[in-house]
């Protein structure tokens, strides 16, 4: 197995990313392509000891900067690091594309280099979130900003197959992103695409859910557009770091909270490993014909080895073959029963 | 000054509410106007001491209840307390109507039985959100699922006129919540509205803001749609039930973090308390010809006298008079400069 990396994406790199990849290459027993600027790349090679692992280096002269514009740079730097590494995934070097770069940059490299699935219409990015009792996995959380109902409908596909293989989920419960639980609250878009959620064969869909009760960890599955889902996200963000500052400010009131708060330091690492995304291993671009995991900006090492192994993972339980096939009986069901699907 | 109580509207009541309206009659010396079943009131004011207190019973034989259609029980239940309490409102006996009942209910009877202020389109549930600094100004949190760009510019004058007059703030900065900070970010509706909102008189408009900013508190009024809006709500809502699960949990972990969480326990209550929202008041539902305050349902008497408190100051303020004057002007401007606002 061969996984292309992008080695000058992301707040860390390339040392982070570098040392993530040697972690995974050491520890899955696989090869792991250094995408790049070679000298960069060769000077954190040489601070581990890489004997017997495979770690190509595959020369790249341009980088997409966190501040670029996507379709813009990923047209313009012909020889980016995304875009030699998409490449490679595309000609069949390597089997999937992993980066901690400019989100919008992965996802315009993916589908234009890479390419959509076929029968997908839009491509969406999907995450795990933490939750009462574990975690739940919501798409789209930023790649499509304005989707149709039919869109939702194909997230509820792929986020099903993803919760089975990687969540481990037998019959996972779909729900749809609302403001109200009750059948016929929502917006227009939620509205319609809940109907047709309704009548899609090979999903367990459940309704509508609240921002509130998908923390509690009501769904499995939790499908909304990109712009609704990157909004629950980066709340939910704010909040760890919200409560962070409250806590420590009101732990510094008196003598005996501060005492109090030493002594329960333990428990406020515990509870902040759990809240902390680097264990997730990044969201998936689901929806392209190869697998992509775009793993957070401020990835680490330890990150990046996650982002690594979920793409493993993705390749070895045949992810996409599934995706394809759970897209294509939900195509075939339209094409007989005109609720399935609406007019594109 | 009168304001009419929907006696009969959320979780604990009548007993909570009517100890709310006690509370306030007392501590402001303002009439509330009891809306609900004469029997059910007369039961709990027998528990108070009200000599002094201005608190007259005004019957109304049905009740909007929490799981009611709102449309179809405004319509059916003409003799419901919110209807009453709006007709009184309507007529020139209160000035204000303030429940903690059914929020699309009270919404649906507010327009219906008070009436839109001249020029607004769509009125907006707005509210104070706690931050990093302090509290922020939210709206729409809850009313119209749908909007176009030129509701949302409206949201921001009534917006900049609530956080200068309730808020304190003199020239309260205003951005639109989108899933990118940067220019150009958004959904369809988010990047047309920010183009209008450019050009738009009166506010301070400084672009658009993510989830986690709203919270780190870098905007004095944040715009959205009632969808996205209660998203981010209630996402809100759930992390601070997240938080508390998973630090007791920890807390109990080892005899040292359990007698730590017992010492700091006075930290945690005041955490608690500042993201608590009983102190807030409640939302205004802004828009309206008069002025209209939505208690959380599960508002306790402390809640409920903050809710009246809310619909006193914006009374005194002559919020409405002043919101009235700012969509005038934007209207005026719009009038002669077709950037400042879109074809309706």
């Amino acid at each position: 197995m061969n996984i292309a990396l992008d080695v000058m994406g992301g707040d860390h790199a390339p040392h982070e990313i570098v040392a993530g990849a040697v972690l995974a290459a050491r520890e899955y027993g696989i090869t792991v392509s250094l995408v790049g600027k070679p000298d960069a790349i060769q000077q954190e090679l040489a601070k581990h000891n890489t004997a017997g692992l495979s770690l190509p280096v595959v020369p790249a002269s341009e980088v997409i900067e966190m501040n670029d514009k996507p379709t813009q740079a990923v047209r313009n730097k012909k020889d980016s690091s995304m875009a030699v590494a998409c490449r490679l995934v595309k000609s069949g070097e390597a089997q999937a594309f992993v980066t901690a770069g400019n989100t919008g940059g992965a996802l315009t490299a993916g589908i234009l280099h890479i390419g959509r699935m076929k029968g997908i219409q839009r491509p969406a990015l999907i995450t795990p979130f933490p939750t009462q009792h574990g975690f739940c996995t919501i798409l789209d959380v930023g790649a499509n900003a304005d989707v149709k109902p039919e869109n939702l409908q194909q997230f509820a596909v792929m986020g099903t197959i993803y919760a089975r293989r990687i969540m481990n989920i037998a019959n996972p419960s779909v729900r749809i992103l609302s403001n109200g639980e009750e059948q016929g609250k929502g917006n227009q878009l939620v509205i319609e695409a809940a109907q047709l959620l309704e009548h899609t064969p090979g999903i367990n869909f459940q309704g509508n859910i609240e921002g509130r009760d998908v923390i509690a960890g009501l769904a499995d599955v939790v499908i909304t557009d990109g712009f609704t889902g990157n909004v629950l996200l980066k709340t939910a963000e704010g909040m760890v770091k919200l409560f962070r500052t409250v806590l420590t400010e009101e732990l510094k009131a008196s003598p005996f909270t501060a005492l109090g708060g030493l002594l329960s330091k333990p428990a406020f690492g515990s509870m902040a490993r759990r809240l902390d995304d680097s264990e997730f291993g990044g969201a998936i671009l689901m929806g392209l014909s190869s697998v992509l995991v775009v793993g957070h900006g401020k990835s680490n090492a330890n990150a990046t080895r996650h982002a690594i192994r979920v793409a493993k993972q993705s390749i070895e339980l045949k992810m996409i073959e599934e995706v394809q096939q759970g897209i294509q009986e939900v195509n075939e069901a339209a094409a007989h029963n005109p609720l399935v699907a609406q007019e594109p």
